[in-house]
């Protein structure tokens, strides 16, 4: 089906001569082609305008040769459809005027028509396979609820998300119900995404690390695996928690097919909560992009020694940062692409 | 010696009646008294007159008696005492306007003689001994090498600490020269404070789970335990890093007495990982102080049994925030003081 299936038969746990290697956030802001485009229009037309979602989508692949797509988009698109206003500030980031804190807020969120008020990731998604022409698999992705809910209540990026937490510590049932509607949002938008034509699906749990292992369960985990079981018999799911380490052990005995870990736990480590069965994802620490390129090499390729061939995706261990040198990230992408066991 | 030693009788892993208590940031921006004093007097003069630093110190123990009172001052008086400006911003945090970025300005650091350049901390510790007067122990603090060489090279807060993990990873020779140099002034000053007083000593790697495990050992975790060794002779030395849990079965091989933990570690996981030898302190989640006062005595309660009543001490996870009502800190520290085995 494709020409390039390396990323899906390592979601399989299939035997692969090397590990597949995308980056998160890869389709972003260190690339010139993409800060041209930045420079004529605004964030929500990029996402909105199906010839500048996917051309965005194809550039680094254009530029490097991963072996998978990621769409560009944005987590918040879904709050959006959900009747709640958000803004993208330029070097502020989100901007959501009107915060969810009381019972008529909640009220107001609606679970929409995905296939109305998305319809425009619909196209894109389209208009991307197009342009990738089956030389490699396309992700698509949505926040995890509790990470949306985060930026709902918040309305806006924090350190700590105080004002969501305390939303979900002093009126619990009200956050369930608010919880439950990303939820239920977030599943019928992936299952069209999926019929637009992405091949695996991976939900952002950008802020689950920010709670306890016991509220992680109650307030996200529940969540994600409604999506997981949801999804199960429509495409891959990958689960990617920042911070996440002390549920790796319960997520890997879901439903999904692999998890993704960020840079601070290491690849020993993680197999061992996540067991022998599961795919993982990860997890170069961004900022190590920033060491000479001979060094990132060593890196990578001790990185790849570490978790094994099998049963692995290359990757960061979260976003890549803005300022990496261009030659940095070909470096990281051509360690992946030279290793040999 | 004490009227209360349950702290450095659980400091020494003896058999208690119930554990010992106290809250980080507990002199603090929660407590009207000394939002009174800061309305009057900015952050270093604070810091600077004993008379209120020791006031600070002693206002959380009035009202609640804690087990413990934790000195009055702030982990940037190091850098500033070794020729870094640092200044204090309201609704901004701490400010470098000449951020540590080359050799010349690693150069331009010395390593202080804290007897004079910190006099006043010493002061301010005889001072709070005398109000204290001997009804509790005094805990001293410093910050870890790394996260100190955060502020200095970041020049403020930061989300991810991009500008000092970019000095660190593209100069790393640079960063051991300035990590030592803060270590230096750290023992130097920490031994200082015992003899003026200090009954122990704990050093807060704030930043320490933003770098992968191979990085914490290279640029954190190694300056912490030269601390560790040269202050064993003197007292006890606690460490706590947020975010460290991948480092908790190395930093408990060492000579430090205690162990910090955040809250995205479970009980059970943290004497896993640290041994059943180490006296572990922490650690529920400062937002879930939020909750109604009834069910955070049951979080508290729980929180005992899964750590157990020995080598144990009853902290929060981090900092207690600014907007806790003063009924619900009331109810941390009295179910621990009601608890029963």
């Amino acid at each position: 089906m494709y020409k390039n299936d390396l990323y899906l038969r390592a979601l399989k746990g299939e035997t692969v001569e090397r590990p597949p290697v995308w980056m998160m956030r890869q389709a972003g802001r260190y690339l010139p082609e993409f800060i041209k485009i930045r420079e004529k229009y605004d964030f929500f037309t990029r996402c909105r305008t199906p010839e500048l979602a996917s051309e965005i989508t194809v550039q680094p692949i254009r530029r490097y040769g991963m072996d998978a797509a990621i769409l560009f988009s944005d987590i918040l698109v879904i709050p959006q459809a959900m009747n709640i206003e958000v803004e993208m500030k330029p070097n502020f980031g989100p901007w959501l005027p009107n915060p969810i804190r009381t019972q008529k807020d909640v009220d107001n969120v609606i679970v929409p028509d995905v296939t109305v008020e998305l319809d425009y990731v619909m196209q894109a998604i389209k208009a991307t396979k197009e342009l990738l022409n089956n030389e490699v698999p396309l992700i698509g992705f949505a926040g995890s609820p509790w990470t949306i809910l985060c930026y709902c209540v918040q309305g806006q990026g924090s350190k700590n998300f105080d004002k969501a937490k305390e939303f979900c510590f002093t009126q619990p049932m009200l956050a369930h119900t608010l919880l439950q509607k990303i939820t239920d949002t977030t599943i019928a938008y992936l299952k069209e995404k999926v019929k637009a034509g992405v091949d695996a699906v991976q939900v952002f749990d950008s802020w689950g690390g920010m709670l306890s292992p016991l509220d992680y369960q109650e307030f996200s985990w529940k969540y994600i695996n409604q999506i997981t079981e949801a999804l199960k018999d429509d495409a891959p799911v990958i689960a990617f928690g920042k911070g996440c380490w002390f549920a790796l052990e319960e997520m890997a005995k879901s439903n999904v097919s692999a998890l993704g870990v960020d840079w601070t736990i290491n690849p020993q480590m993680a197999r061992k909560f996540a067991g022998d069965k599961i795919t993982l994802q990860g997890n170069m620490d961004p900022s190590r992009l920033l060491s000479p390129p001979s060094e990132i090499k060593k890196i990578v390729t001790e990185m790849i020694n570490n978790f094994g061939k099998d049963k692995y995706i290359v990757n960061l261990g979260h976003g890549i940062l803005p300022n990496i040198p261009l030659d940095n990230a070909k470096a990281f992408i051509d360690a992946v692409k030279e290793y040999k066991a």
